[in-house]
């Protein structure tokens, strides 16, 4: 706990108190420059919202929000097992929120939000999240914040994640002992951590087979289907054609598999497929489909636990919570196993 | 439009009109009895909220909930797809409710709802409700609500279903038609109207190939894994074992599939599978699964289109929608194609 106060805010921007609050609710009264100020300021200082906003906090809402990129991957839709898991006990409700991977839905909804709909927050970020001020805003209204899967690591709050960095790098170490001599990673986006950090582990496995950079290959998807379509199939009518896919994500996995089938070439003889995915299915595609499984249920059931700790008590700090939860690499036959 | 009040219920029941008034609100004050009572006569005389409420129904909150089984399947996800891409377009949030197909949560939620919370509901009950009273009391609040996939015939609101007495008999017909002698059907709910109907359809195909009562087939799953799982391995390890599955709903056929694989029973040669499903590896699967595909999307547009004009057009009767859109049956190899 600290003193720093709306008024302190104030005197130190030299604008008015009004203005600092209105700044912290993203009113349209204020200019983006002056919330950028208050909002970093705010931060800087280690600014808590005042007893007044605290006993209103009180209030409890009996709510928490879980907001998410989509819901239909497994992934997704065992977190939201794992989080009702623990709500469910705690006789709480669980808001689920889509933000369709944009962020002007993000922000819309976390607005909505602020209006004390909710007592606390579970967020996985969109692939188009970059700028956080929403959600420091959030936070500094003094709901307290969980991210899971896909964080902002600027933001200091609890987050439970996976080991994305290692799994990226024991999944391509396996398709090179495999005899894989041209692995591409098939990437949802360019942005998010979570890709950020497979794509390090890839490049990492090769670099030490002494692959040079330039022969080490990542192909950016788009949120649209049909441009992903294209890109696989380019990819895999080309003359240097890959000959192993790590798919970031089940949806990239499932096309590689449709693409595949449409232009004749075999899985795992001809391509060799591995995939980060939690799919129900795996084992009984064609052919049985390598994965990372990740702890899904595992990390919405931690999450929710830590979120609901943030909520009841007091002087619990949710920046120290950084929990990593390991997945797992499950062979099939689509890696020639 | 009629002028049944609180007072007219009052009266008629002779008990007071904060009586009614807190029955209406299923306060923990009124015995069920009571509250039976109230909302059987307020039904039954067609009672609607007096000017004041409605009046309170103006204040938008520009929400409207879902609320439905779960989401860990494709038909649902896509539901809300199609419910977002309406929303969207009017600027309204869509919050996701799950029941876990249990009607205490589906009854905790709605009484949630109740406090105008949301402009409108689209619901698709729980495989235990058999209990109206919940959703009646909404109603009789002013909340629009219209049923999807799932919907209690007796309350007299808009629904969007698809053909499903049709399809268990196309269906059906298709196993007969490849040679099958021992269909079973798969049922994840003896209750639920859907899936009665498709076993009506199952029944039907059946009688009108001769086929006498006893012989008529049909296994009831529960919701839980394990259960269904044990009794899909008895059936197919049974002396006379089924040699066509149609399965109501995807995860019994992911299910089937799986105990065929350790069974060691070949699909199509020895057991035609055939499912109610919108799973998108239905064709990567081994072999390719036969499925009734549903509208998933559509239902979720169509019912969302016209619970908008339940909130926004003021003479609007839901009542008079009820929808029909038709699933698809496509052929797949598991089914012998």
């Amino acid at each position: 706990m600290n003193n720093i106060t709306i008024q302190v805010l104030a005197d130190t921007l030299k604008i008015s108190k009004s203005s600092v609050s209105k700044a912290l609710r993203d009113s349209h009264e204020i200019s983006t420059e002056t919330k950028k100020k208050v909002l970093a300021l705010a931060a800087k200082l280690n600014y808590s919202p005042n007893p007044y906003a605290s006993s209103l906090r009180k209030k409890k809402s009996k709510t928490i929000a879980v907001v998410m990129p989509e819901i239909a991957d497994s992934f997704f839709s065992l977190v939201i097992n794992g989080i009702q898991s623990v709500a469910e006990k705690k006789g709480y409700h669980v808001l689920i929120y889509l933000s369709h991977e944009k962020y002007s839905n993000e922000k819309n909804i976390l607005n909505e939000i602020h209006n004390g709909r909710v007592d606390g927050l579970l967020i996985s970020i969109s692939r188009e999240t970059k700028n956080s001020d929403h959600i420091k805003r959030l936070q500094l209204a003094g709901v307290p914040i969980v991210f899971f899967d896909r964080e902002i690591e600027s933001i200091h709050t609890a987050s439970v994640i996976t080991n994305d960095f290692e799994c990226g790098y024991i999944a391509t170490k396996l398709l090179l002992d495999k005899g894989c001599k041209r692995p591409v990673f098939f990437s949802h986006s360019a942005s998010l951590q979570i890709c950020k950090k497979r794509a390090e582990g890839f490049r990492l496995a090769l670099k030490k087979e002494g692959y040079n950079k330039k022969d080490i290959q990542i192909v950016y998807g788009t949120d649209n289907e049909k441009d992903n379509d294209t890109l696989i199939k380019k990819s895999l009518s080309a003359k240097k054609r890959p000959d192993a896919i790590l798919a970031s994500v089940e949806k990239l996995a499932i096309q590689v598999y449709m693409a595949s089938q449409e232009l004749d070439i075999e899985i795992p003889g001809e391509l060799k497929v591995l995939a980060f995915s939690n799919i129900e299915t795996a084992s009984i595609l064609n052919p049985p489909l390598s994965t990372i499984t990740q702890p899904a249920f595992e990390i919405g059931k931690t999450a929710a636990t830590i979120l609901f700790k943030g909520i009841e008590k007091k002087h619990f700090k949710l920046e120290n919570e950084k929990i990593i939860i390991p997945s797992v690499l499950i062979e099939r036959k689509s890696t020639g196993n």
